[in-house]
C-alpha cells in the first residue's frame, strides 16, 4: 500500500509514494514497513530505526534519521490505530487447505482453512476449527470446539483442550480525546511450540504485530488468560485462571499457581514460583518462591501474614 | 396464561382468570403481568404497581391497590420460581431465519435460528450460534463457535470473539426450607449496542426479566462474566476475568481492571477507574481510581500498603 | 496388558506376565490392578494394598504384602506416568451412539459417539459434543457448542450452558529431574449426578483415576473451574470465576462465592459458606461463613478489616 494512501485514510498530509508492506514496532520494523512513537520513554530508538515512516508527534521528528519519512500528528497513537485497519486480514478466504496428511483426522462439523496445514497423525475433533493459513503440526489433538485462528501455528505433540482459542485479538485500543477507543488491528500472530498442552477454554491471543508464543514442554491449565506478545517460557506450569497481561516474558520452567497473574511488560525469571493468587506487578529474578498482592518473597508473606494475624487480637 | 393455572401450579389458591401475558419487576410489571415481592425493603412500592397479580406473603396483601389481585404465600420467593417455569420459551423452534441479508456470509456448520436477523455484511463463522429471533445488526462478526442465545440483540459493528457466550442463563435460585434451589427461569434478554467488542469465551448473562445491556463502543476482554441485569455504561473497558455482578450498573468510560470484580446490585459512576484485582462492595461515585479488596481510594491503597510493609520489619 | 510389558515401557526390570486390567490408587486398586507409591507419607497403607503390583522405591518395597509385585524405582511419580499412557483410551472410535431415545432431539452440527447414550427427552444442541460411551440422562439440556468428553455421565434434568466442558483431562504431571512434565493421562471420568445446572464456558475435570463428581442439585455458574477427582456435595451453589483445585471435597450446600477458591486435597464442611475472593487453604468445618486469604471466619474477617483500615490513619 503507498504511503500516501495511508496518510489520507488517518488524516496526515503526506504525498510520497513509498510502498509500506506492513506495520511494526519502532525496534522490529523493516525498510518497507511502518512504524509509531507514541511513548516519549522510547524517542532514543527513533535514531536508530530502520522504518520506512515513522508516525510521531512533531517534537520527535527532529530525530528521525535521514531518509525516514515523517508522519506528524499530535495523536500518533490514534493515528496508528487507524492505520493498523488497512492492513488487518479478510477474516477468512475462499480455497482448501494446503496440506492435510494422510494420517491426519479431521472428525466432521470441522472447518479447515485455505492453506491451512494439518500434520501427521494429528486429530482435529469436532467443532475444532483451524483458520486460514494456519498450521498444525504432527501428533496434535484439537479437542472439539476448540479454535485456532487464521496463520497461527501449533507445533507437533500438543494437546489442545475443548475450548480453548489459540490466537483471538489482543487487547489494543487507542483512545479519543471523547473517550471512544478505536480498535488497533492485532495482526500478529500465537506459535505454540512443541509438546505444549493448552487447557479447556483457555484463551491466547495474537500478538499486535510479531508473536505471542508459547515455548517447547509448557503446560496450561484451564480457563487461564495470555495475552498479546507474552513469551512463556519453556516448560513453564501455568494453573487455572491465572491471566498473564500482554507483554509479560516469562523464563523457563516458571510456574504460576491457581488465580495468579501478572501486569504487562515485565519479566518474570526462570525458575520463578508465584504462589497461588500471587499478583506480579514489577519484573522479578528467577529461582525464587513469591506471594501476595502487591508480590513479596514467599518467605516475606508468611512472616507478614503472622504479624497481619495478630491484629485480629 | 389464565392467573388460576398459574396459581394451580405453584400451589397458591386462587380461581381468577385474568390473563397473564408475563412476570416482571414490581416496578416494570404492567397491567397484563404478575409479579412478586419478596424483600419487605419493597414494600412501600407495592401501592404503585400497576402488575394484574402478586405473589406475596400475607402481611404484605394489605397494602396492595385496589383490583390487584393477591397470590397469598409464606414463600414468594420459591413461588414466583416455579411460576417463572410457564413463562420459559422453547429453546429452539421449527423454521426458518426471517432475513439474512445477501450481502452477510454464512459459513458451514453454523446455525441461525427461526426468526432471527442477520444484518448487511456481517459474518457468522464456522461453529457460531445465532439462536431464534436474534437479531445481529450489520458489518458485526461473530467468531468461531460463539453463541448467541435465542432472543438477544446484538448491534452494529460489533466483534464477538471465539467461545463467547451472549444470553446464557443467569444465575437464580430460589431455596426450599430443606436447602434445594429452584431455578429462576430467565426470561430476559441481551442487549450488545454498537461497536462493542466481546473477548473469546466471556460471557454475558440474560437478565431474569427485561435486559442485561452493553452499551455503546465498550470494549470486553475475554473471559470475562457479566452478570443478568447489569448494565455496562457506553465506552467502558472491562479487562480479562474481571466478573461483574448482577443488576450491577455501571456508568460510561468505566475502568475495570484485570481480575477486579463487583458484587451486585450496585452502581459504579462515570469515569471511576478499578485497578486490577479490585473488588467493588458498594456504590461509588465516578471519576476516581480506586484498588484494594475492600475497595479504597487508590492513592489511599498506596498508603495503606505502605504501612502494611513495615509489618514486615 | 502385562505387567512385562508395563515394566519395559517405563524401564523397569520386571519379567512377571501378570495381566493388568487398569492403574489405580493405592488404596483402590484391586488385584488386578497396577499402583504406585511416591508420597512417603502413604507408606503405611501398602500392608493393604489389594494391587497385582505397586511402582515404588527400594527402601518402601520391604512394606508390601506377599503375592504383591514390586517395580522398583528412584522416581516412581515419574515411571507412574509413561505407565499411564499405556491406558489411555482412544479420543474418538468409529461406531454409532448405543442408544438415542426417540424423544431426545439432536440438533445439526452435533456429535454424538459410539457407544455414547442420550435419554429422554432431552436435547443436545448445535455444535454440542457428545463423547464415545458418554451418557446423558433424561430431560437434560446440552446448551450449544458445550462438550462432554467421552465415558463421562450426566445426570436427569442437567442443564449444561453454552460452551461448558466436562470432562478434559486433569492438570496432572511428573517431572524429569532436568525440570520436563510428563503427562499423566487421565483416565477416570466426570459424573454429573440428577438436576445439576453448569453454566458457560465452565470447565470440569475427569479424574486421574476414578470420578470427578457433582452431586444431585448442585448450580455451578459461568466460568468456574472444577479440578480431577473433586466431590462437590449435593445441592452447593458455585459462582462464577470460583476454581476448586484437584481432590477437594465439598459437603452438601456449600456456598463458594465469586471468585473464591480452595488448595487441593482439602475439605469443607456441609453447610459452609466462603465469601467471594475467599481462598481456602486447609480443611474447614462446615455451617459457618468464611472470607479472606488466608482463610478466616469471617466475623474474624471484619474484625480484622476494621484493625487494618485503622492503619491507614
Amino acid at each position: 500500500m503507498k504511503l500516501s494512501e495511508i496518510a489520507a485514510h488517518i488524516g496526515v498530509s503526506i504525498s510520497a509514494d513509498t510502498k509500506i508492506t506492513a506495520i511494526n514496532t519502532l525496534k522490529d520494523a523493516s525498510e518497507t514497513e511502518l512504524t509509531f512513537l507514541d511513548n516519549p520513554k522510547y524517542a532514543a530508538e527513533l535514531q536508530h530505526t530502520k522504518a520506512a515512516a515513522v508516525i510521531l508527534s512533531e517534537a520527535n521528528a527532529a530525530l528521525l534519521p535521514k531518509g525516514v519519512i515523517a508522519l506528524i500528528t499530535p495523536e500518533p497513537y490514534l493515528k496508528l490505530a487507524l492505520a493498523t485497519k488497512l492492513f488487518a486480514k479478510p477474516l477468512f478466504e475462499a480455497g482448501a487447505p494446503e496440506h492435510i496428511s494422510d494420517s491426519a483426522q479431521i472428525m466432521p462439523n470441522t472447518y479447515v482453512g485455505k492453506g491451512a496445514k494439518i500434520g501427521a497423525n494429528s486429530i482435529v475433533m469436532s467443532g475444532a476449527y483451524v483458520g486460514d493459513y494456519a498450521n498444525i503440526g504432527d501428533n496434535t489433538i484439537l479437542y472439539p470446539n476448540s479454535v485456532v485462528y487464521r496463520d497461527c501455528i501449533v507445533g507437533n505433540s500438543c494437546i489442545i483442550h475443548a475450548g480453548a482459542v489459540i490466537g483471538s485479538d489482543g487487547f489494543g485500543f487507542a483512545h479519543t480525546k471523547t473517550g471512544e477507543h478505536v480498535k488497533i488491528y492485532q495482526n500478529g500472530i500465537v506459535v505454540v511450540e512443541d509438546d505444549v498442552e493448552i487447557g479447556a477454554n483457555t484463551t491466547i491471543d495474537r500478538a499486535v504485530f510479531g508473536i505471542t508464543r508459547i515455548k517447547r514442554g509448557t503446560k496450561i491449565d484451564n480457563l487461564v488468560q495470555i495475552g498479546h506478545n507474552c513469551e512463556i517460557g519453556e516448560y513453564s506450569i501455568i494453573v487455572s485462571q491465572t491471566g498473564i497481561a500482554g507483554s509479560s516474558t516469562l523464563g523457563r520452567n516458571v510456574v504460576m499457581g491457581g488465580q495468579s497473574a501478572t501486569a504487562g511488560h515485565l519479566s518474570i525469571g526462570a525458575f520463578a514460583t508465584i504462589a497461588a493468587r500471587g499478583g506480579v506487578t514489577k519484573s522479578i529474578e528467577g529461582g525464587k518462591t513469591y506471594s501476595g498482592f502487591p508480590l513479596m518473597e514467599h518467605k516475606e508473606w508468611l512472616r507478614l501474614q503472622a504479624k497481619i494475624s495478630k491484629l485480629k487480637g
